[in-house]
This record gives structure tokens, sequence and C-alpha cells, in this order.
């Protein structure tokens, strides 16, 4: 079975690009010195120009072509016939895209992350509209070369999610903004707790001994992992070699939930079979189940009432100041809600809006809705219905993420995908494992990371999203868990 | 001029995938986790596959072999004229070995240095045999693709040091090993000073405060380097990322000299001239260069008297228990002359009788006069005739360093021709700089800096090591100038 081979071998020489890509990133973003930035670029460019030569050959066609023939693929056994599906996707998405067009995308994303940083600093949205506009374009390009059934995005969306389209997030979203903002609503007529962490300050060695402290207690395995510091905190994943990174404030605890978050990404790569690394399967199934596991670390496990009953005295050791607060101040402390104006700091609840927002825009733009110079104020409007707040300063609104400065657009919708995912495999497990909240009570992790393993993991891409969804929870994917999730939380914290 | 156009993009393309290994070696020996070894394997081998399969590809071939044609050679200017003369020779050493060969050497060396590992923990020379045997094979079936004029040895010598062979190394190691001896015999019979270090800690934060200190006195860049821990301290260039690494003991302050030998490579690299990045003449002049920039700071520079009126009251500040210290005998404490076992940890005197040992004995494996199986008793007999040290157990001996492990014949010279090109250049730049001697009592190093940038570092590989030598220094590297100064400064320390 030679054409099968062939794309084994083909498979694996991708994927150490890949990986050495990884690495060049996580040093980029960890310890590069400053000056290395142009080696740095010219280095990605040759090894991006390796991967997209070997992923596009005509050697790569021909296997493609003739094992999605039914004389081969009737041989293939189900992680063959997956392997084949998903290099057939990632030939089919690359192959027509010329090599000029991939120059000018990158360019354009480089120069647009430049643009990006002074306009954010000048808090001045009139700089970066040209770069926007670039970067909308290319990708509309690029969409065109890609191919899609209904429009344009879907090409984009179908990158981080395969077989997601604008239609389906939309049907997704809008019931999902309605009960939020009920929700909100709810909640912004309740008096908040007050802040026991408000005017300490919290010594960072000791907070990094904590986080690697919980890394440890959930199950990632520093023996093929790495926890370093960074200004926005990552993971990359090199299959044998996974790595996270962290921050850390002076003045709260939020480095515990950021780590947390970066362990669920980096025990989802730790976990998947070694026999499928360097196979067109061994990576994770899409970007919204990669932020699934994430965010079920962070939020369904680490904000849970349990998790306070093993983070209490962990944090108490160290920090005895906070001696006055018991695990119950801790917990409402951690799941304050507030309509806020930057994403990353947000709550459960408004977060969902935060992404609705993004798709809202990205999607009128790609429409042609909006043009890139109405963005601002389409941002101001949405805002302001959304959570009732208007950023003046673009800093604290259109500027705020970095990823319409390299044209990353169809990306945001996977966080608000990732968290509906979460709530809806979280009630799953919490059959399987009845135990499930006094294990977290106990510091007791194991069985649930198993579950996660042995149902999600392991298996790479070999299931597509929607069928493992149904494989997990008998059904696809639905916002009443999450609603019922935040609603139940929510309105006991709150009290309504 | 489309052939030396492509010849120029294909090197680019080869050292940007140079760097990415350089990267990868970097990350292994410093924040890798111990279980990423296997994919870290398979990365290094996919990078090594396309970066041999483009500097043998038929088009480099044709390249080449139109450059070198009178009708365009003619035509490039003297750097140009370089570069193709260093791609032909790059090619040249390359183009003729088999695949199957390649990967034989490879496994072999990564093999043999898991051997090596544990032949030198159990301090059993036998178990190193078949490792050593089977590496000495492959080189000599290398030796016969790579070409050579006299004998398979020079095919291996010529890659660290161009147009080098065995003949010429023995002529200059034979009075070499001679005169040294003399002066070992000098010593012995002299009182050795007081070790003041003894017994003393010195901590490790501090010693790293110091030789930060240190590296940035002297004139390395940390806006295009990094300065790291690793368990034995290495050098790697990647062009505008230059990085060094460093180790530390408790017990002594060897590792202010270990700084100063990492940062002679790295300001080396460091000071390439940019233009010829990317370029096959954009590398050190040889790895025997290399080592004389890095002696020269670590002993000519480090070790000298006046660099001690520098030292002393950095060291005195943060030690003060060493108060009791002046100058003078901190520069008798760093300049003890002693036979001992070890290479590294050996003095300016007996190091050079350690390489010639070495050579020695590759020379005689390579030209059948002794079998692997009798290096053990030849390492002995040797270092008893050139130190009068016999070393019974081999983790002392034969098996102390990693090199044969890996197959790495032909490297070991250059550790010694660096001294002698060190003392034959350092005796220029004293009548170009007069006041050198005074500058580096002051900490000032900009002016030495400077004149090795210029003469040196800026021309990359333009000129043959040989010719380089010529036009620094008048005439062709003679051992006479190493002699005269080990001669003048140890007969002042021990009075003799």
């Amino acid at each position: 079975m030679s054409y099968y081979d062939d794309m084994i071998q083909m498979s694996g020489e991708l994927r150490n690009i890949e990986r050495s890509l990884s690495l060049l990133a996580w040093d980029e973003r960890t310890y590069m010195p400053e000056g290395a930035l142009r080696g740095r670029a010219e280095m990605k460019g040759i090894l991006s120009k390796m991967h997209q030569k070997i992923l596009t050959s005509s050697k790569m066609e021909k296997c493609i072509n003739e094992l999605n023939k039914s004389k081969f693929l009737d041989k293939l056994d189900t992680v063959q016939r997956a392997a084949v599906r998903e290099m057939t996707r990632n030939f089919e998405r690359n192959h027509n895209i010329p090599d000029e067009l991939i120059e000018r995308i990158v360019k354009a994303a480089s120069e647009g992350q430049a643009v990006w940083t002074k306009a954010r600093k000048a808090s001045d949205f009139s700089m970066f509209i040209d770069a926007l506009e670039t970067n909308v374009e290319l990708r509309k390009e690029a969409a065109e070369y890609i191919g899609y059934e209904n429009e344009p995005y879907d090409a984009l969306l179908d990158d981080y999610e395969p077989g997601l389209t604008a239609v389906r997030v939309n049907s997704i979203f809008k019931p999902m903004k309605k009960k939020l903002a009920v929700l909100v609503d709810d909640i912004s007529s309740k008096e908040q707790p007050d802040d026991p962490f408000n005017g300490k300050t919290f010594d960072i060695e000791v907070q990094k001994r904590i986080c690697s402290r919980i890394a440890e207690d959930i199950g990632f395995d520093f023996n093929h992992g790495r926890l370093d510091d960074s200004v926005h905190p990552f993971t990359v994943g090199m299959d044998y070699d996974v790595r996270i990174t962290n921050r850390y404030n002076e003045s709260d605890l939020s480095s515990i939930f950021s780590l947390l978050h970066e362990s669920g990404h980096g025990m989802y790569e730790q976990s998947i079979d070694q026999n499928l690394f360097g196979t067109p399967v061994g990576k994770a199934l899409s970007m919204s189940y990669h932020e699934s596991q994430s965010r079920m670390w962070e939020n369904f496990v680490g904000r849970s009432r349990n998790f306070m009953d093993y983070l209490y005295p962990l944090i108490i050791d160290e920090f005895p100041k906070l001696g006055e607060m018991d695990p119950d101040v801790l917990y409402r402390t951690v799941n304050r809600v507030q309509p806020s104006y930057i994403r990353v700091e947000a709550d459960e609840i408004t977060y969902n809006l935060h992404i609705a927002l993004r798709f809202d825009i990205e999607l009128a733009l790609f429409r042609d809705e909006i043009t890139p110079a109405e963005t601002e104020a389409v941002w101001q409007d949405k805002m302001e219905e959304y959570l009732g707040l208007r950023p003046d300063d673009p800093a604290q609104g259109v500027l705020q993420d970095i990823h319409w400065s390299s044209g990353a657009f169809g990306y945001f919708p996977s966080y608000a995908l990732g968290n509906l995912y979460a709530a809806q495999i979280f009630d799953s497990i919490l059959t399987d494992i009845p135990s499930l909240y006094e294990d977290i009570s106990k510091g007791k992790f194991s069985k649930l990371g198993t579950w996660l393993k042995e149902n999600i993991h392991q298996h790479g891409k070999i299931h597509l999203p929607e069928e493992m969804t149904k494989k997990l929870t008998g059904e696809t994917l639905d916002f009443k868990y999450y609603h019922e999730y935040v609603k139940d939380k929510y309105s006991d914290i709150y009290q309504f």
C-alpha cells in the first residue's frame, strides 16, 4: 500500500516542520532577544515555504487522488480513512492558493501587527484602518481559492472548526445573546460581593510555586512539558513536548486561572495517542474543542465551589494574610460577574457576549455590510447593546485584540463554542463520574483526566467535531447546557 | 547573473535551516524537558535531510559547475568569488556521500553517545569498544566519498579547518610537545602557590551576576544574544541571535573563565558583517579560528595580570571574604599549572598536551596503526609520557570526552591550534594597540573588540585561514609565539 505509506511519510515531514515552527514561536515569546526578530522572520519564512511545498507537491496530489478511489479507500481501516480525509482536507485548503498570495498574506500579517501595536498604543483607530482593510481583502481573496459552499467567511471558519458555517454560528449565538443578556440584567441589580484581594499584593515567586503545584496536581506532565513566563499566556504542542506559559500580576491571583486554562490546552496535547503522532490525525479535533478543554479546567473545575476546598488551604498556606477569607468568600470572589471592556478579563457570562460582538463584526465585514472604517462605531454600538458599556478609548475597545491585525478572521467564535462544548461535555462527565465534585474538593483530578483522555484526547482527529459531540453527549452542540450551567451557578451566587 | 543569485538564494535557505537546527540544539541543552528527546531526534532528522537535499540538489550542482567557469567567475568580485569557493567546497564535501551512509553515521553517533554515557558511568572502556570501532569505520568510509590528497584523516581535519592535513598538524605538534614538556618539568620542581579559594563557597546567583556584568563589559551584545545555564558551556550562533551558556560551581570561580571563553565565541559570531549573513561566507573562518577567539578572551585577556586589576574589585565587592587576597595572589591562583587527568580543567601549558595525545590516537586509528580496543592502553602510556600521570579510571582517561562517541574525529586539533593562533594574533594586536594591557586594567575592552571585529570577525569566511594568518601576522601559524608567551608568563609566576 505504497500511496498510503508515502502520504504518512510526507505527513511526518510536515509535522516535524510544524514542531520546529512551534519551537521558534515558543522561543520568540519567551526567551528570544529583541534584536533577533529579523533573523527569526526569515527562519519562519523558509520553514513555512518548505511546508507548503511538501503539502502541495505533485507527489502529495497523486497520493491523495489515488487514496480517495474506492479501490484503495475500501482497504483502509477507520483511522487510516480518517488520515486520508484530513490530509485531503489540508491539501485542498492549500493547493490552490498561489505562492504570491501567501507571501502577501504573510507580509500583511506582519505589517498589520506592527501597525496595530502602534495604533493601540496611540489609542487611534484611524491608524489601523488601512491594515484592517488589507487583511480583510486578502482573506476574502484566499477564501475564493480555498472554496466554500455558501459564503466566503465559511472558508475561514472551517480552518478552525471543520464544517462550521456562519449560518450555524448565528443559529447558536442568537439565542445565546438574548439569554445571557437576561442574566447580565438579573445580576446587575444585585450587590457585588466585596473583593478581599483588593489592596493586597501577592509575591510572584510564590504565585509561580502555587501554579506549578496545581499544574502537577491536575495532571500536566512536566516530563513532556514546561511552564514558562510570557506576556500573554499560550500553549504550544510539539507532541512529545508541550509547553505552556503564564503571566502573573502582583495585585491578584488571576494567574491560577490562566494556569488552569493553559494546562487544559496542554493536557489535551499531551494525551493524544503517541501512535498517531506525525500522522494527519495526530492533532486536536478543532480549535473549539481545544478551547473546551482549557475552559473546562479554568471554569467548570477551577471556578467551582468544590475547587475552593482544594485551593483555599494551598493559598492560605502561602499567603496567610488572606486568613480572614473562607472558601465561600473565595468562591464568590473568583466568580464576580460585571460587564467590562476587555475580553480576556471577562467573567463566564459576559465573555460570550464579547465573542458574539466580534463575530457579528467579522461577518458584516465579509458580507460587505460594513466597511473597515466603520468598525469602531459598530463596536461601540454593539458593546452598548450587549453589555451596556461604550468604550471611548479604542485600546479598550476595537483595538484590544491582536487577531484582526494578522488576518485571523474566523477564530473568535471558537472561544465561545469552546465554552458551550465544555458545558455540554461536562454534563455527560458528571453522569459518568458521580463523585467528580467530591474528588475535586479533595484535589483528586485523575478520574476526570482519564475520562477526557480516553473519550476525547487520545483519538486526535479521527472523528469530526459534530460526530464526537454526538458520541459524547448524544446530540449536537446546544447552548442549553451552558445556559443551565451559568443560570444555576450565578442565581445561587447572586441570589436571584 | 542568475546562477549566482540562485546559489545565494539556496544558501539562504540552507542557513535558515541551520539556524533552526541551532535553536533546536540550544533548546535541547537548556530548557527541553527530558521526555521530548524522541520527538527532537525526528525534528533534527527531517531538517537535516532537507538541508542535505538542497545542498546536493541538481540545481546546486548546475549553479556551481557554471559559476566555476571562468566566463562567470571572472565577472565576480572578491566576496562573490569567495562565496562560490565556499559553496563549491560544501557541495563537494557532501554530494558524493550516499544517503544511507549519512543515516548510518547519524544512527551510530546517537547510539555511540548513549553507549559512551553508560560506559563512562561504569568506568568500563570495554563497553565502548564496539561503538568506537563503528564510528571510526563509518568515518573512514565517509572520507573516501569526501576525498583527500594524502590520507583519509585529512578529509576529516579539513571539515574543521579548510586545507589542514595530518602532516601539517604533526609538524606543529611535534616541537610543541617537546617544548611544553620542558616547561612542565621546570614548574613541577617549584612550589605551588596556596589556593585561597580552597574551602570557600561562592553563591551561584552572585556568580551569575558577576558573569553577566563581565560579558557586558567585554562587549557581548545582549540585544542579539542570551546567557543561560547548561551542564557543559557552549555557544550557538544564529546570526542575529547568538546564545552562550555557562555553568557554575559553588566551590570556585571557574565560571568567570568559562564565561570569558564562551563570550569570545559569541562575540565572533555577533561581529560578522550582517551583509554576509545567509551567504556561504557569512560564518566564522574555521573551528581553530573560533577557538582562538575564545581562548584569547579566556587566557590572554582573562588570565593576564592586568585583568586582575579589573576583576579583583568586582569579586571582592560581592565576596568580601576574599579580602585577604590581592590582585597578585588572584593572578597566581588562576594560573596554577599542574598536570591533571581532565582536559577541560587543564591549565594553559598542559592543555595542549592533552590535545596532542588525542591527535596521536586519532591519527593512529585512521592509519590503522592501532585498533580501537588498544586505545585505552595507548591513552595511559601517552598520558604517562606527556604528563607523568597514568589514569586507572577510564572515566578520568579515555572516556572523558564525548567527541569520539559521535564520530567527531579531526576536531580536537582545533583546540590547540586555537591557542597557537591566539598567541600569534595577540602578538600583532599588542603592536597595534600599545595601551592594551593598561586598558584591560581599567576594564576598557572596546579597542580590542574593535580590532578583532575589523580585522577578523566581520570578514566571515572571505579569506582562507592561512591567508588570514599571513594578513594579520605576516607569517603562517608558528608555535614560537605560544611558546614565548607561556615561557615568559610562567617563568615569572613560578620563578625559574
